[in-house]
């Protein structure tokens, strides 16, 4: 008889067996090289096999218990580096290993980098090596109960006391309670707050830093004139662990040396010192957004392959010609749905990595004071961080719909992936506000190019060197340039796997979307872009900007892939499928603007993007047999995946069967809701039915 | 001072003012009529004073505790039935009422009628009243382990022996175990299987229902031979209450009597006695899928009152004439994407209705033996369960996500709508398996009509007869007929408020769409439609042929609307809304085919859609004012809503502080953590940093 328990190892086995290339050579490539790999293989290694990381039970605790697990692990973390002795790379390693968010997250990421920046060397001497080591606990006190993206309308004050040189923190309202504190509502010893700092005689000078203690050293107490909390759980369950938390202050008194004043300063007498750059702090806010990307490629690679594993093994609905229902993964509507996913996970990886490395650039240009490349990395870091969330959130639920009714169970594990990274739309930056920065970047960007080019006749080389990466698709509103290839490329079928073609496209998108968009707001001039224009524009037009900006660097990662022979061709071909559907994604600008028309009509045909969408379908057919080899040089374990459908061995069936024992229900054969609730309700129908069973 | 926690109930109150309508009359309407508003409303109030179904601790605790607490409000509100004699309708709108998924929603809406459509007269007389009182409590054991949608491949078989006159009911192998069956788990007494029956000698006569004993009646005992269990959580703590479960049985006899006989039977010899009406037992599926219109429209005027609400009174960023920062529902970014929601949950709701009315129809011509009209709403709300699901998991989001960094507290209270929500994409038919039957429906009555029409002469009226309200789009590939409106509708400006230009835009698009679909399958012919044709294509035809009859209906709403005054304005704006949207959300096809290039063409413009796009704005400005009084018409209780950011009186930050404050992990000054985990982290760290605080 046939079994399909046993049938799925069968398939999995088939499935990677039909791999044209060497798996490790690509996962080399994916990790950042051999010596990378072994490293973080060998921390998974670690954690999986101590029971205070065992994931068993995680899926039926509650929230409070979520918080108790979360810093027991941090805690072992921070033993198992002492042991170890772990580099901080590695430990970082570590602690993105662990699939969860943890509250120490907020004194790694926000508090210790910010306090380090703009900290006077005073303070840095006395708390420096306690916070490296975390002998205090930190956490950021930025947003408050009504107010987020704005910080200039934060309430908290912070009014200098130059009798007793001292600053009060404050809290006037309800609304002014800092709310949303990573760490903040039981961790945390001390803390950086926010708040306008008022000098005497009442002149607010606006939003500064400033460094206090928040707990007792001694037992962990909450300090006098504070009200701290936490801010109850997240939707979906998502973030358990940390503890996003409230404070309220009481007039709160703070030595005059506890503001940080790297930059700007109080005098004794109150004066204020203003800070040299006003934008030398804005550092810290693009390297958390440029690291979204690689973190966008990580999530999505986990949710492709636990989705192209399992729907390998799963068999549905027509039968095939060895008689047995085709695998899921063999329909249309559900690799066109899957290879995609994979093609964001792999071009984010790599283009997180060379943002990373323009990031490192800026950093050195910037602790030397040019701020000259600041503009464009604020342009660039801010559509990439929309780009990549906005993708990463789609493609999970996409992943997990593609598991069909299974998809819905916990132990898909794609669960909380979700819950976790949803907030990413709205965190480091709203996606809708960041999208009007692009917007608004980009139009200066565009005024600044014409009247530059206006009535001159300039070199393609001086073009070029008057735009930057995220601005070099304004060359091609200038048609009168020689050089410059203003006709819009005619496709035809043959080209569809030449990149530059695709690229041209995009660019010719963000182009004539962002004219169209400058003459809008001329026609209606507004205080704000958003204002002016069809609600839609600003954020199709940052979108459209993005593309073309990201298209243009994935020609460059298909140029420059270094992986050889088959490996080199399936990755390139993944590059390719990204560029493919990201056109199509854009086709309603594409056609609206007539960029499309032209370019892809077939003979004999009525719909003009058949053609493409047949490329796209025809390049998946290509890079299907190579789906699983393609998702397993991520490299992940199955204690990493924690998913019963994205087991390596593709035994699903027995993954969901041993999971379902677990469930905490399943303790008692006769519930106790039975005698409570169950009994009284059969007891009364028969009682109404006139019937004892 | 100013302070923004008082001025939430100004800005509320000030909205609030701006109605220009009588909220009650268009209250009534959506309610279909006072007297149910009175009936729901008396209801709410009933069960909002009953402490068990109190909410404030619902956040809180474990999976396993929503079961049981999920189970004490089924307790309570058959007791409550008793009390006050509330008819079976009545009981269903307490149930409805209930914000959460119940296990007995199983009993109610799946096993129920499932045996009495399908049982034998003799079982009916012996089990129709305890089902009805719920002497006994019922599940419908269909989908396995390996198996949903296609019913023809479930493994469980019931094999009939002569000798005994029993059927014995078995799962052969683990993938056969019943899975996924809601009230199984821990609560159901008994329960509908489909199991393959099999005949004296072997033969399989495929899928059929036997009506079996689950657990003792005397002590709620797993009964002899059977294995059950929970299935264990959902993703994003989705339907916490119910039990989904797995069942396997072993060899498990029951009587002959127990198969469900009305249609197919088995003779005491073992020979198979065919039904009459293959189709017969279909009824109960559409009913199901047709009532998930209104379920869509009600979750979204849930996400859209909410969110409404709080963005009226969160005020963000730039600040406005009266120095306030702006309303965030007065950015164009946020009432783009809030109106189109309140827009989909009018029509849904309304739709809904139009679609049970026509259900009521089938079910008395089917009661006669008549089913002619099975195709026709087969197809209709097939296409209407993808759209309605499919619109309304993103609506929640984007509602949710519009609330900014807020909307991800759990006391948003969308999440769990979410959460619970999500599903419908995947239960009572897969998404992507629907499209493929509205498709291979579409392409049918494609041939069909042309097969009619081939060489002949029609008049209109013949052509109508001819058509079904879901077909009535395939008239447009008729040039010939006089009466026809074969060209595409020239759409200037001034004609963007006429539905009548857009409902034949969306038509033109079906039948484009539907018309190119067919070439491409006859030019690749392949056993599937998915199989000849790209990969997207199955699901672009489907939503374009669903669009094109909602949007009729919707133009049908418009002039029969029976509102008055400002309220039918108000209301019809919204349906113009839901067309202009619909319209815009098809661009892509409407582009790509010809229809929009040449409808709408602006001269000056180079982009051919801004028109539609300052259309949409246009139509939004004139809605803006009436947001809140078209949400407060819905009639949510705050009972009801159980969300800090929707609270009827706008206070959203006193709501809430008030939740966070009920946290469990407020409890404690110091969390337990502390001497677990905190405490040693700080002393390694103040060991390594050689310093002690």
């Amino acid at each position: 008889m046939h079994d399909p328990s046993k049938q799925n190892a069968v398939d999995m086995v088939n499935a990677r067996s039909k791999t044209s290339f060497d798996v490790s050579a690509v996962r080399n490539f994916l990790r950042n090289g051999d010596a990378n790999w072994e490293r973080h293989s060998r921390l998974v290694q670690i954690l999986a096999e101590d029971p205070v990381f065992d994931k068993s039970r995680r899926d039926f605790i509650t929230r409070e218990e979520r918080y108790y697990r979360g810093q027991r692990m941090i805690n072992r973390i921070f033993e198992l580096q002492e042991k170890h002795q772990w580099t901080s790379e590695e430990l970082n390693m570590a602690i993105s290993a662990v699939d969860e968010a943890l509250p120490i997250a907020l004194h790694l990421v926000a508090f210790e980098p910010v306090f380090r920046m703009q900290a006077s060397p005073e303070l840095l001497t006395k708390y420096d090596a306690l916070i490296a080591t975390r002998g205090i606990l930190g956490c950021y006190l930025q947003t408050e109960l009504a107010h987020g993206t704005n910080v200039g309308s934060l309430e908290t004050t912070a009014t200098y006391i130059s009798e007793t040189q001292e600053f009060e923190i404050h809290s006037p309202t309800l609304t002014s309670s800092k709310w949303w504190i990573g760490a903040l509502g039981k961790t945390a010893t001390h803390g950086v707050v926010q708040a306008k700092l008022i000098l005497p005689g009442g002149k607010d000078i606006g939003p500064h830093l400033f460094f206090l203690q928040l707990r007792s050293m001694d037992d962990h107490k909450v300090l006098p004139g504070i009200t701290i909390g936490d801010i109850g759980p997240k939707v979906m369950m998502g973030y358990p662990a940390p503890d996003n938390g409230f404070a309220r202050f009481d007039h709160v008194r703070i030595p005059k040396g506890n503001m940080l004043s790297k930059f700007a300063q109080v005098t004794k007498e109150g004066k204020y010192v203003r800070p040299p750059h006003a934008k030398l702090s804005y550092g810290g806010m693009m390297y958390i957004r440029s690291s979204m990307v690689t973190g966008a490629g990580w999530t999505i690679s986990r949710a492709a392959t636990i989705a192209m594993r399992y729907t390998t093994v799963r068999r549905q609905g027509e039968r095939g010609p060895d008689g047995l229902e085709i695998q899921v993964i063999n329909y249309p509507s559900t690799y066109y749905r899957l290879l995609p996913i994979l093609a964001h996970a792999y071009v984010f990886i790599e283009l997180g990595r060379s943002v990373s490395q323009a990031f490192a650039s800026l950093s050195a240009r910037l602790a030397q004071g040019d701020t000259s490349l600041l503009a464009e990395m604020h342009a660039t870091t801010s559509g990439l961080k929309v780009l990549a969330t906005t993708t990463g959130i789609a493609d999970i639920e996409v992943a997990r719909r593609s598991m069909g009714g299974h998809g819905y169970s916990v132990f898909s594990g794609l669960g909380h992936v979700y819950a976790d990274y949803v907030p990413s739309a709205t965190y480091e930056g709203d996606n809708f506000a960041l999208d009007q920065q692009v917007v608004r970047g980009a139009l200066k960007s565009l005024k600044a190019f014409l009247s530059l080019v206006s009535g001159r006749s300039l070199s393609p080389d001086a073009v070029s060197a008057a735009l930057s990466p995220s601005t070099a698709y304004l060359r091609l509103l200038l048609p009168a340039l020689p050089s410059n290839p203003s006709a819009i490329p005619k496709i035809t079928e043959s080209r569809w796997e030449n990149p530059t073609d695709v690229i041209l496209l995009l660019e010719w998108r963000a182009a004539l979307v962002v004219q169209a968009l400058a003459k809008e707001v001329e026609a209606h001039p507004s205080e704000s872009v958003s204002g002016s224009v069809d609600a839609g524009a600003v954020q199709r037009a940052a979108r459209a900007i993005t593309d073309a900006f990201v298209a243009a660097r994935v020609g460059t990662m298909i140029q420059e892939c270094p992986l050889q022979g088959e490996a080199g061709k399936a990755v390139k071909g993944l590059y390719m499928l990204y560029l493919l559907t990201s056109l199509e994604s854009g086709l309603v600008d594409l056609l609206s603007f007539g960029i499309v028309t032209s370019a892809l009509q077939q003979p004999g045909t009525q719909d003009v993007t058949l053609g493409l969408r047949h490329a796209i379908k025809a390049l998946c057919e290509v890079l299907l047999p190579n789906a699983i080899g393609l998702t397993d040089a991520f490299g992940f374990t199955d204690w990493e995946l924690h998913s019963a459908l994205g087991v390596s061995d593709g035994r699903v069936y027995e993954a969901l069967w041993a999971a379902a024992q677990r469930e905490p229900l399943n303790a008692h054969e006769v519930t106790p809701a039975y005698e409570e609730s169950i009994k009284p309700i059969l007891q009364r129908g028969q009682r109404l039915a006139g019937a004892k069973l």
